[in-house]
């Protein structure tokens, strides 16, 4: 059956973070740094920094926060001085990044179908900054900064959906990351995988392939919006 | 200053809601009612409903199920029986109101010069399915659906300014409702007030002018686009 409302994991499956971050390091810190090395040891803070949050021995805060602390524990680890004013720049970096290519034109023509809304970690206010950036149109935005918890808490899922007042077999999950879909399907939600094999650089090892049998595997946003237009109209 | 986001009251100052509910009370019941007279009556228990979750006796509920409740009483006091089913498809009616005919083009036109939300009690799903069916495009949706409170609490403004983790002093609040603008105020938001003389029928006598030297006092949505517009750039 079609879903009623599509939600998505945005960084990696709906915009190019290392790219992006990467490019604003280039631009912030010039020959200081390796930027993809600067990128990728900046985003692998990212999850160990939401274990506070998970595990209730930290209230919830704005992913905009982690990511300054991150940061800051970052510029450390690689021997770099910076004024607060540029961390204030740098860290908007994840306000700035780029869509994929098929990003655009495979929202846009989900959302002709079903409400579209990204269940992301990151905040209401950098959803929405980063995808006036990216030019990306969604219905709402569901995600952490409704559930105040982050994923892969199953809350989060479920928050979304009760948010639209649906069940959440009527909600489909959207990733490139197994690990998020196999939260999303204890949740009760529906699910759908793409890949993207560069999400981490050309050497990357992980979810290249679905590890489970997700109700829709796409190649692309695109490729994603043919195949739920296959499966026939919502009950609604 | 131009505000970094302008938030919207909705019920009357971007959708008609009266005559759309009036419609939908026609093609439901028929002969049975005068639809507007219904209509407003409907509408009348709208503000006394939210009074316990104001107060704080009533854990938040949704506004659909407010308005559900409401509609049940309504009926009764039109003495109408009406199956359940029939009930869900009129409680929907708050999902399917038209626009005002200035809304589409002047939401387009400040949503290039700004953040733009809604900041209405309904819910966020009640908003996405209502402006999925109008036409009406925003950045996120705010309101009383992150805030778990009904407008005119104060806190509904600030929790839309926190989640944009922005001041309130850089948020706009935009409404056909002094009321609403009043609130808002102490809120610490900027106001814009635009009158809707018709929202409740040809012998309306409420909020036919601004009761305050409120920021902004603009005709229509598009003239509220070309007044921001005049007004210069945003800091950042």
């Amino acid at each position: 059956m079609r879903p009623d409302a599509l939600i998505f994991d945005v960084f990696g499956t709906v915009v190019d973070w290392r790219s992006g971050v990467a490019e604003a390091v280039a631009a912030v810190l010039g020959d200081a740094v390796d930027p993809l090395a600067f990128a990728d040891a900046w985003r692998a803070r990212y999850d160990p920094s939401m274990a506070a949050v998970r595990s209730g021995t930290r209230d919830y805060v704005d992913l905009d926060d982690l990511h300054r602390e991150n940061l800051d524990a970052t510029l450390d680890a690689f021997r770099v001085a910076l004024p607060d004013a540029a961390r204030c720049t740098l860290n908007c970096a994840w306000e700035r990044l780029p869509p994929w290519p098929d990003a655009q034109p495979g929202l846009a023509a989900l959302r002709r179908q079903a409400i579209v809304a990204p269940c992301s970690n990151g905040s209401i206010a950098l959803m929405t900054r980063l995808s006036r950036h990216a030019g990306l149109t969604w219905d709402c935005i569901l995600g952490a900064g409704i559930a105040r918890a982050y994923k892969p808490d199953l809350c989060v899922y479920r928050a979304c959906a009760a948010a639209l007042r649906l069940p959440p077999k009527r909600v489909m999950m959207v990733a490139a990351h197994n690990g998020d879909l196999v939260a999303a399907h204890a949740a009760g939600l529906a699910t759908a995988f793409l890949p993207r094999a560069t999400e981490h650089g050309p050497n990357q090892s992980t979810d290249l392939a679905p590890s489970e049998a997700w109700d829709i595997v796409a190649s692309d946003l695109c490729d994603l919006a043919d195949k739920v237009a296959a499966i026939g109209s919502p009950t609604a």
